[in-house]
């Protein structure tokens, strides 16, 4: 389905440029332990990091062990990169956009991650940036790593997914990552709730912006940019900044004291973009030295320890032979509607409490 | 904020309109018990379904448990409605779809109950049919009951308390129960597992309508209709509505063995409701025919007990003094970096097992 070539996790030698390929190579096929994913992530070899977070997406109990030992490696190099979430509906140039601002940032000799959060694909399964064909320039850049989206499920996992995987690409040494979503949704929240800085796009539209895009989401918004300000387009991008500008005036001071910019930009003609870029980077600044960057960062990982506890919870519960024995009895029996779920729910904890 | 009356949970007894009333007005400032709840939906005093669902929505200990007792007794009575998901991006014309198309259900006699499921507005925490001021017609409806979006929170807790909400309805004599959501994303998949029937709305747009929107979106809807096909609008509404039937042909068979159909509408002009109306019954009567209509539910009920399972597993977690208190001080040292949230959840994990 895909023309696009990207890191699936799967070791793609062809495109690992660093020292320790030869030794990895000869891995390819045989089980890796915890250290050796630790060590090659810590190399930067993005092979491995490419199979470390597919243990991550895996649902497996022995790759979530394995997982946990390899995060709890890699914990301590974590935390250094600029984590930026990005959003916008369908149609509005998101990957035209990351490719252009991507250039940006590995021209400047960063590192880039362009990660995806996506869990609403549920019967297709699919991910956001597996069927985009527009940022192959960015997908054979050796400073760029670009992961799709894993597939559909509970959104707390893939929250947790999400964040795990920001850490090992942080352990990797990536210095900016990307971290795309679609629609005006949960996702948003979910984004919102992993990254720094969080950038909305917004499409130049007939004069009804302000309706077509959730409140909600707006507030979270850091930094908002009209796409396709290309030549044509310019006067109507400028008009939609003007309204957006007003209507974040109206807005309640954001926690963090800095006051969202509105700014226009084109992809495809590379304008407006190094702008946003130096943007971030005054946000990360100004919040840095007001300690509100740290004051998030904080708040985001205790939301992400609950995340992580309920998690635990649910799978010590049904790891319990007995547990899951009773639970298929009675999900039986509620489907046909002897008891009812909250019926069961209670036998359950019954027994698993006794 | 809103100009638009809704029933949003407090007695309103001036559009109250049963027996009952007197009886429960008296009662309106006093506790009522879990029978009061009972016997009040079951008359269908709207009054006192409002309050109920605002108990369901409640995170307080007390309110859980008296929502536990109202639904267990409201149980019997429900399962009967059909229960139908709208979505569409922002500016699709959801609220005055409804409107149209709830005038229709209630012209026919039938009550109505409208929903919303809206769990993005994390900051304003505000609520999608809450801000609207279109279904003015059907709010004055005595026989449409609507209740806005009740706030965020996760995802998992939403579709719970939504899900609990249908059944109060039903319950309460509804018969149909729309169920709204917005924007292009995972609420929607929430609100898919919780209807029989999944209607999409869509703009006809500029040509591209098959990149705007998500293809797992279109995957889920058992309809399509393209709004505003009014005077002016009507071609580019049938180029769309051939656009997307070519698109659905590409789609593998439906579950449900019916094969969705495309309509064109106006709610302004009251064009083609009426058909989507007849369509969603003859959808319901080929899957009740077909038994796929049960089989669905089914599997809806088989989900929903595992969400009620993992949020009782949550709430008996935390209600344990000792861990709350060792989650706290783990939390301040997660937050200080002397520990990571892996090693903190082992650590609640192992004291929680002891």
């Amino acid at each position: 389905m895909s023309k696009l070539k990207v890191n699936k996790g799967i070791p793609q030698p062809e495109i690992v440029n660093n020292s320790s390929v030869n030794k990895f190579i000869k891995l390819k096929r045989s089980k890796l332990t915890a250290n050796d994913y630790y060590k090659g992530i810590i190399e930067g070899n993005i092979s491995i990091l490419g199979r470390a977070i597919t243990i991550i997406e895996s649902n497996l109990p022995q790759d979530k062990k394995l997982a946990s030992k390899i995060i709890e490696k890699c914990m301590p190099h974590t935390g250094n990169s600029i984590r930026i979430g990005i959003t916008g509906v369908p149609g509005v140039g998101k990957s035209t956009f990351i490719e252009s601002f991507g250039k940006i940032i590995t021209n400047k000799g960063k590192k880039l991650a362009v990660l995806a959060v996506d869990p609403s694909s549920k019967r297709s399964g699919g991910s956001i940036l597996g069927d985009k064909t527009r940022m192959e320039d960015l997908s054979q850049d050796t400073m760029a790593f670009i992961r799709p989206s894993p597939s559909a499920g509970s959104l707390g996992g893939v929250a947790q997914k999400s964040a795990e995987t920001v850490l090992l690409c942080e352990a990797a040494g990536y210095e900016y990552i990307l971290i795309e979503t679609v629609g005006v949704g949960q996702s948003e929240v979910v984004v919102h709730s992993m990254v720094d800085f969080f950038l909305l796009l917004m499409l130049a539209g007939a004069g009804d912006e302000l309706q077509g895009i959730k409140r909600g989401i707006m507030e979270m918004a850091d930094m908002i940019a009209i796409t396709k300000a290309d030549k044509n387009n310019q006067q109507k991008a400028n008009l939609a900044k003007a309204e957006y500008e007003n209507a974040l005036h109206l807005f309640p001071l954001a926690e963090s004291g800095y006051s969202p910019k509105v700014s226009i930009c084109s992809s495809l003609e590379n304008i407006g973009i190094d702008y946003i870029y130096d943007e971030i980077n005054n946000y990360i600044a100004f919040t840095k030295s007001n300690k509100y960057f740290y004051t998030k960062r904080k708040a985001q990982l205790k939301q992400r320890m609950e995340e992580n506890i309920n998690e635990a919870l649910k799978q010590q519960f049904y790891a319990n032979h007995e547990i899951k024995e009773l639970f298929n009895k009675l999900q039986k029996q509620v489907e046909d509607g002897k008891i009812n779920l909250y019926q069961a729910t209670e036998k359950l904890l019954n027994k698993y409490n006794s």
